[in-house]
């Protein structure tokens, strides 16, 4: 059996048992039920994923996955495509976003390239899983095989499953490619059959008239490929990325492994529906971080059933977003975990 | 000069220069310029309040403040009055959820009695500020004199001047007191102008039996006391609490000594009204963290021209809301300092 079909076999249901107590504590703790709000909701979520009623997070991973996008030669974003590379580099100097923010939280950031144009030099640093120097360009034609496909979500799925021999207890994803904005906007509209123009944003940040370029090549790259809504496998291969079929591994195997997966904004989202349209029960192993100003961000995590926890008005990637949230993760199981009971600190409870 | 009047004359405008030389470096950063949203505001903002186009937080402490009210009398609230006390010495052994956050963040807790009805054995680990035990009721004359009034701001500042001494980067505002969500709604609706129904909510979770009670209560207050709206010290005195006057120190000591505080939720909130209306600049060093269940406080934030950070839908209160704020700032402010600029890190910039 592939890896792939092997992983979804191990997705189980969350587990309601431990739910149940976790939300039964939730209500002993020295605080007004129902008083830490969404913090509490995530604990619970957090117990039925891990099967614990009072989880730990202590080893924290975000995994960046940088790859390119043959669609960038039709001139949909702002910056050259040799960024890609350039930016991991800078991931592997502890110079980005990511770095600080993971530095903060006390999470590791695995980097790897999926499939990044530029070859870089052989680094300890970055785990190769090169899938292709970047995908075909999608208007065209399909932006890889269906193998690749698979491969690339199959690195993903190998990716954690070696992480976890490292410890972990939470995952966040995240990305780097220049188009991939693209790739996720008609990835969504793919999915979510909702039009390109609703779904489409300014990615980096792109005036009016290449917005409307960037929307016609979408549209184009799903007539010319038409992929079918119901086959993730057949919309990650006409119109997706090697970095965002590695995300969605990366989903898979953190919900077969009873590993919360906090997804980052926009791309991470496209990837989340592909999981989700290969093994639906994984969703339930997803918290949503922020939501992005990608405007196709919200469409994609209301077809998931996903509330973002918070808007601080980012467009970054990398794993920004989710490194915050694998941070309200932590508070949250914390909060379960460590505060007193009304019993155990003599507090008067109301009957 | 009373140390109320010197602090105001200390507070100046945010330093124009280092705000500027922050936003020049969030444009040099690698990153698409504007993708960090509000954490790249509220880095500018930190480096206007410190004077430093490079700020930095090391030292944070959550001021928590506890005192009763004597309104409770009237029925307001879900828990009887000695919670005040119970949930202090909860602080103090460190099993509150104020405590769980205080400590994944890296904050100190300073407790302060700022009128507890219930007198508790001295410890070190408290500072008693105590202006009385509890306040008078307020539908039946003004829950304080106005000496109370200055004294209890004026003890705020006090504990913000000592804990400078320890080192102090930043400061977040909390608050433990039976009934206190009573005395934040009778300011708001003083100082706004607003109708106490749109300001009241249901505190620790009252029903809506006992919400039309608290709202006729406060309706009465404000009708027995006519606080005077343009008189910050008035509603203060008349309708307000010893720990909300304590924070109003904190806002007020915070600003006079350059360090940015972020107020926590409804009770937080109302005191920044006080102070604001003691100072109206003082305004421009505060963070807004969360936006409250407490439907005043969206009011209240809008009468400040502030905007919350984010809504988890909670309303703990203790300074809950301002730890995971402070986790923010800190996170703009290393982001700031510790990203790679495009020059230093040979990536391509757009031109």
């Amino acid at each position: 059996m592939r890896i792939l079909d092997s992983t979804i076999k191990r997705i189980q249901p969350l587990d309601k048992a431990a739910m149940d107590k976790a939300a039964q504590r939730q209500d002993q703790l020295t605080k007004p039920r129902g008083s830490l709000g969404i913090l509490e909701n995530i604990s619970i979520q957090i117990a039925g994923i891990t099967g614990k009623s009072i989880p730990q997070i202590k080893n924290k991973a975000i995994i960046t996955m940088a790859a390119d996008h043959g669609v960038v030669a039709q001139g949909v974003s702002l910056y050259p495509q040799e960024v890609t590379a350039q930016m991991v580099l800078n991931f592997l100097s502890g110079g980005a976003a990511i770095n600080v923010l993971s530095r903060q939280v006390g999470a590791r950031v695995v980097i790897a390239d999926m499939g990044i144009a530029v070859k870089l030099t052989a680094s300890e640093n970055i785990i190769c899983k090169s899938i292709g120097s970047g995908t075909a360009d999608m208007c065209m034609g399909p932006a890889m095989t269906r193998t690749q496909a698979i491969d690339s979500i199959e690195a993903g799925i190998d990716i954690v499953e070696k992480e976890i021999k490292q410890g972990l207890d939470i995952i966040g994803t995240g990305e780097m490619g220049i188009g991939n904005t693209t790739a996720a906007s008609a990835i969504v509209a793919a999915i979510t059959g909702k039009p390109v123009a609703m779904i489409t944003g300014k990615g980096t940040g792109i005036g009016d008239e290449q917005l409307a370029h960037k929307i016609e090549i979408i549209e184009k790259a799903l007539a010319v490929n038409k992929p079918d809504p119901n086959d993730a496998l057949d919309v990650l291969s006409k119109v997706g990325g090697f970095e965002i079929g590695g995300m969605a591994g990366v989903i898979l195997a953190g919900a077969a492994n009873h590993i919360p997966v906090v997804i980052d904004g926009f791309i991470s989202g496209s990837a989340a529906l592909i999981a989700a349209g290969i093994c639906p029960q994984a969703k339930d192993y997803l918290i949503a971080s922020h939501l992005s100003v990608e405007k196709g961000h919200i469409v994609c995590l209301k077809h998931l059933g996903l509330k973002p926890a918070f808007d601080l008005n980012m467009r970054l990637g990398e794993g920004t977003g989710a490194a915050l949230g694998i941070f309200l993760a932590e508070a949250a199981v914390n909060l379960l975990g460590q505060m007193a009971t009304f019993a155990e600190a003599g507090v008067s409870d109301i009957d």
